[in-house]
This record gives C-alpha cells, structure tokens and sequence, in this order.
C-alpha cells in the first residue's frame, strides 16, 4: 500500500576536455552527490569518460557503464549500424530509467559539453518527457584544444564555422571558404579529406592539428608539419579567425 | 646587487557563462592562488567577472580592475573608438606586466572561454612574448545557454555556425542559410536585423532567444514569442541542429 517513490532526477554532466581539474564545480558536487553514475565506453574498456572522473567519484556510488555494441568505425549510414546504436541507446535508456524510476538520481557523464555533439543527446531525448533533467554544461574539447594551443580562435566579428570531418570533402571546402575561423572536429579517417578541403579553400597554412588536447600525450603542431594522415577520432583542427584587433 | 626576479605567470581563467559554481575546478585554484586577480569592468561598475568570482577570490589578494574607456555602445569601426581602446589595452597590459616582472602571478579573469571572443585576446596578444602563459578554458556563454534551455545543438553531422550579430544583414543570411545549426551572438541592438536574416534563411521558427543563461534573472524563449527587438548585448540566440540520431 506504500506509494510509489519520487522519481530520481536525471543529470546530463559535461566532463570538459580531459584534464580532471577541467571539470566544474558543480559537475564535481553532482558527480559526488549522485548515487547512480553513468557513462559510456567501448566493450572490453573502461572508457574515458570513467577514467577523467576517477578522482571524484565516490566509492559508494552504483556505476552504471554503457558498452556501445561495436568497437570499430564502419559507416555511419548503414542501416544496421544504425538500428543496433538505436537499439543500444533504448536500452540503455532503460537501465537508467529503472533507477530513476526506484527514486535514485543519475548522473549521466559526457565528454565535452553534454548538448555539443554528445551521445548524452541520445538518452536525454529518450528520458526528458518522463523524468526532469539538469544539463550541468562543460569546457568543450575544441576550447581545451585552443586552450592548450594557446590560440585565440575569434574575434570581434569573426564567424566560426564548426564542422565533422565527415561532412563530404565538397560541403567542407565550401563551408570553409565561408568562414574567418574553423574547427573541424571528428577527424579520425577523414584526415586526408580535411587537408583536401583546406587546401582548396585556401587555409592550409594557418591550420593546427591538435590531438588529446589537456591530457598527458596531447599533440599540437602546424597541420603541415603533421607528415602522415593518421589520427585518433577526437583528434580535430583549428583555423584561428583573423579578425578586429585594436 | 640582488638579481631580478623571476617573472611572474599570466594565467588566463575563464570563468564560464556566470554561475559561480560553473568555474572549473582549475579555474577555482588559480584563482586561490594568484597575488594579482585582475578583470575587465565598466567604469562606475563592478563588473559581472568580478561578481562571478566572489566567492572564490581570497582576502589577501591585490585587485587591479580594467575599467574600459566607454560606456555606451559606439561604431567599432569608428576610428578615434579603436584608437582609444587600443591605448586602454596597451595600458592595461602595461598595468598587468608591472606584477609579473615583480615576480607576482596574475590571474586575469575572462567571462566564458578566455580565446573565444574574450578581450583577455586583446592584452595575450601584448603580453605573450615576455611572459610565461597558461590558459585556463572555461565554459563558454552558449554552451550555459544551451545547457539552460535543454537545447541540444549539434548532431552527427551538423554544421554548426557561430555568428556575431554584428555582421551585415546579407552575410548572416547567407551563412545560416548554409548551416545546420547555428549560434548568434553578441545581440543586443541587432535583434531587429537577427530576426530578419533568420527569416531570409527560413530558420525563424526554430530560433530560441536566450539572456542572462546560468544566472538569476536568466530569461529563455522562443523568438517567435519575444514581442519587441530590445536585448542585452551578452544575449544570444541558438538554432538547433537537426542532424543524425539513431
């Protein structure tokens, strides 16, 4: 005869670019609040994601890890891929709507910035007509890229472009064009192709290839001086805007 | 016949979009750490980086406020307006490089992300050559706003455009109209001319208008629904993107 429990709340936490002490204040108190965390990670890995949080995770916590069914890059728009992330994303939905449901708050982590490009994105859409949600934002991995670069991206009236490297090479060269500043995120296969495209649109030259920006390996140096085209997933490039200066 | 001393550290820390709790946790210790906390504010103004840093500021520490030469908003392409805020720049990295060749570290305070349209870009570029620099990224003002409306902003994917609202008419036409998603920034008097490039691009009814995100009196609505054209200067407005989701 008891009443059901108040649902738990539902946290969309950005974990910022890497470095651990790149986390928020209140990303850090949800995270140590939170008696549910979860996040993603490759089958047979422990993921990123879990290892920038490690310091601040407390021991007492359930930790709810989320393996995404493949671990190797096929094709985006191949209808299987497509119906087995969906059918990952449902359930995993699920897993975390059954501790909501039982009144358990979820802190939900997410590289980056939660609602920039984040597979947080997936869930919440899933999540956000049945439970309440607080979207706790994050340093992006592109602004620790340029942080560490130690290079201004935008001024004044520059407009910054932000494109996937998996955008055709024909749809990236003509975005570029248009733009003061880039970045273009994503890169793993496609560095070739980015270097195709920034070289039609003239801005080779001003191009930094930035790899695991914030963390212990990171990589930085002029995009020419790169002499091969292989490249990590998150790896990404930055054109710096040229703009208003006084 | 005492030797110099060895320069101080510029740390350039953002601060994120304005609630307190969204400083990194780097961010909070450099803060702690500096003898020299210096930041940008409007003459007769404390200033909305000096009130987002109150609480983490520590008594001992020397304030040096940048007071900027104007107060209302004038042409920036005006001659006499850039040559005054180059002079106020020029003094400020002076004031600024005082500290550091006696030896003391200044923490120079950015709202959102110190190299993302921040004027700590103005004294960097003056002071970078003489002194030892760490940037601290901060969460940037749009992804608070994002965070705030529950908005996510780019998919797979999507093209994300970053627009200041100062930009002609024509170019932010053309350029949202050839993007996915898009961000416009720095509104204030242009909401009129906003509104009409929008429209051109056929992305009016998906805009949201966005003020004061992560703050008290933060204001979040569809555009469609704002009645007149009036807004602060730090308000945006974001443009979702659409792009892929299993």
């Amino acid at each position: 005869m008891s009443e059901p429990p108040v649902a738990g709340r539902l946290y969309g936490v950005g974990l910022g670019p890497g470095d651990p002490e790149l986390l928020t204040v209140k990303a850090v108190r949800v995270i140590a609040d939170a008696p549910v965390v979860a996040y993603f990670a490759k089958a047979g890995r422990r993921g990123n994601a879990r290892k920038i949080v490690d310091r601040w995770l407390p021991p007492a916590c359930i930790e709810l890890p989320l393996y995404y069914p493949v671990t190797t890059e096929i094709a985006f728009d191949d209808p299987c891929y497509r119906a087995q992330l969906a059918a990952f994303y449902a359930a995993s939905a699920e897993a975390i709507a059954g501790h909501l449901r039982a009144g358990r708050d979820v802190a939900l982590l997410s590289e980056g910035d939660p609602l920039f490009y984040g597979s947080f994105m997936h869930l919440f859409e899933r999540l956000r007509d049945e439970f309440a949600v607080t979207i706790v934002p994050g340093v992006t991995g592109m602004s620790g890229a340029w942080a560490a670069a130690q290079v201004p991206v935008a001024w004044g009236d520059d407009a910054l472009a932000i494109l996937p490297a998996t955008l055709p090479q024909d749809k990236l060269a003509a975005r570029l064009a248009a733009c003061d500043g880039a970045v273009i995120m994503k890169i793993g296969r496609s560095l070739a192709k980015a270097r195709a495209a920034l070289a039609r649109a003239g801005l080779l030259e001003r191009a930094i290839y930035i790899e695991r920006a914030t963390m212990d390996d990171e990589l930085i140096l002029p995009l020419s001086h790169k002499p091969d085209d292989s490249a990590p997933y998150f790896a990404l490039i930055v054109v710096p805007g040229q703009g208003r200066r006084p």
